[in-house]
């Protein structure tokens, strides 16, 4: 199968091996000026023949799948667009930075012509599938809580405008929203939020902090925070953690390790396998849901106005027709 | 110096070390039927000369320092009656369960006969106290979050009613809003907050969980969560975890050992000295200050009220005139 990318500026890594078993590329930029010469670079070193389109809509006639991870303010038109047209869609996430370019999205997801998977990969790490697995020996689950902490770096000049970046809930805290959405189980109801952006080291309005309070159906209680506070000495990137409490047991991840408390003490589980969700999802397995993409996504965007107004938002049944 | 004490619910094991240096105690009951007798054993086993009085009253006229801990709805009555009569008090937290008897507490310590020390003795514990004076290291403070998870065990009956116990945020998590105020060194001012009181096995309406977000001056972020989901087999009864991240480093504690990551990278810092508060409050020297004691109770009580009703609470200016 040839498959597409519309932009370079994601996770498409995430798309890597089963691409190299494919064997096929063609690339579009998402946005005027955006260079695709990096990623050609890198797949034609995995081996993978590229070839270059002019128009991004060019995709359509001859890939099986497209791989959309342009400029974020640009995913939602380019996906909904493919969807109306059949082709199913990798999108990085979140899949729209607003409410009504999610709108469009979802209609065109919901006409069912094409499926859609959103880039959590986070959710099939090891460490993640290891937590997932021993959910049921915690009994009922009842409070979660998620961190996302971030070396800052360098990052893209667009990530400075909440118009082209979207904000901090929606791209990082989406995570922590997706891990504690996956293993609950149940829906969120509603959501009270803050981020702060001072000392951002230049980048615009882009947030530094955010802090998520979910109630969930049942009566759980959910957290999220996201940071760019890990300073770049640290021993890696990215600091995440998951710690889910439930009536029988805790069970918590941190460096990619994963501890199990319940009846019988304290210990260490084996990791689980990393999982490619991207094969899966070209082969119409599970992976991520085109629900899950569209839900997550309007979360997030929730929880992002939820900070932005300084009030609770309600989570209700209203996502599915929010427009 | 005699010391008095009303009841023996709360932590009077703090007052223990320097109680045995001054020698002499004066006991009473705080609630009809509050039996005293295992404090009088701990202490005469420490070789402290005990008494009992019969109305807890009669402690102002022999007792440099009444240390009040009977039942948690009591405690405000009787630190009011002692402050007022310019008798020192080492209250357990909160010092109040409403707002109307923090009024009162606070009316009788602004009076300025005697000082008030609340119960925060987790706050002059090695690991507190190392990431206290690690945290010039990081910069300016961000974002803190602090957990407190507890073994449910057994329960006094009284846990079981709001009106009796007050409840797990003013109980328990305002440890985690008096190591936020104390390391951020601003003040709050919003919190939105959730419980829950499902699967409590039979303790009436005593939350399981809990969970506070709070904006703090200067847009520092904070969150505390609670649990009482603890394993009983888990190797300690508490799970204290305080993350304090900065413009320069992060600085976490769990398992009462403090790492720190800035600019250096990763490292374990070695752990000070546990302090002892209640020596100090009699020396009249640091420990905890009567406004301190008033303020957590304050957000506390305001923090469960930000639960119970679903709404943000502000947390201003309004503190020193909330009456």
């Amino acid at each position: 199968m040839r498959i597409g990318m519309v932009g370079c500026q994601g996770h498409w890594n995430y798309a890597l091996a089963e691409w190299q078993r494919q064997g096929e590329a063609l690339l579009a930029s998402g946005y005027e000026g955006e260079s695709m010469e990096r990623a050609r670079l890198v797949l034609e070193e995995k081996g993978i023949r590229c070839a270059m389109a002019e128009d991004w809509r060019a995709l359509a006639e001859s890939c099986g799948a497209v791989i959309v991870n342009t400029r974020f303010d640009r995913n939602a038109d380019v996906t909904a667009w493919f969807l109306e047209r059949g082709v199913p869609v990798y999108s990085e996430k979140p899949v729209a930075t607003t409410l009504e370019d999610l709108d469009r999205v979802r209609r065109a997801a919901f006409a069912g012509k094409a499926p859609l998977a959103a880039m959590f990969g986070l959710r099939f790490t090891p460490w993640y599938r290891t937590v997932k697995a021993a959910l049921p020996g915690i009994g009922g689950i009842r409070m979660i809580d998620a961190q996302k902490s971030y070396r800052l770096g360098k990052r893209p000049e667009y990530f400075g405008r909440r118009e082209t970046f979207g904000g901090i809930i929606p791209w990082v805290a989406i995570h922590g929203l997706d891990w504690i959405h996956d293993a609950a189980g149940v829906p969120f109801r509603r959501v009270a939020a803050a981020c702060d952006r001072q000392y951002n080291r230049g980048n615009g309005d882009m947030e530094m902090t955010a802090l998520c309070l979910l109630e969930m159906e049942d009566g759980i209680l959910a957290s999220v925070r996201a940071d760019y506070l890990r300073p770049e000495a640290a021993p890696s990137h990215g600091d995440d953690r998951l710690r889910v409490a439930g009536t029988e047991g805790v069970i918590e991840s941190r460096d990619g390790r994963v501890f199990l408390t319940d009846g019988k003490g304290q210990r260490e589980l084996p990791l689980k396998e990393e999982e490619d969700h991207f094969a899966a999802f070209l082969r119409g397995g599970q992976g991520v849901t085109t629900e899950e993409s569209l839900y997550m996504t309007y979360v997030a965007l929730k929880a992002r106005e939820a900070a932005d107004s300084g009030a609770w938002m309600d989570l209700g049944e209203e996502f599915f027709g929010f427009a």
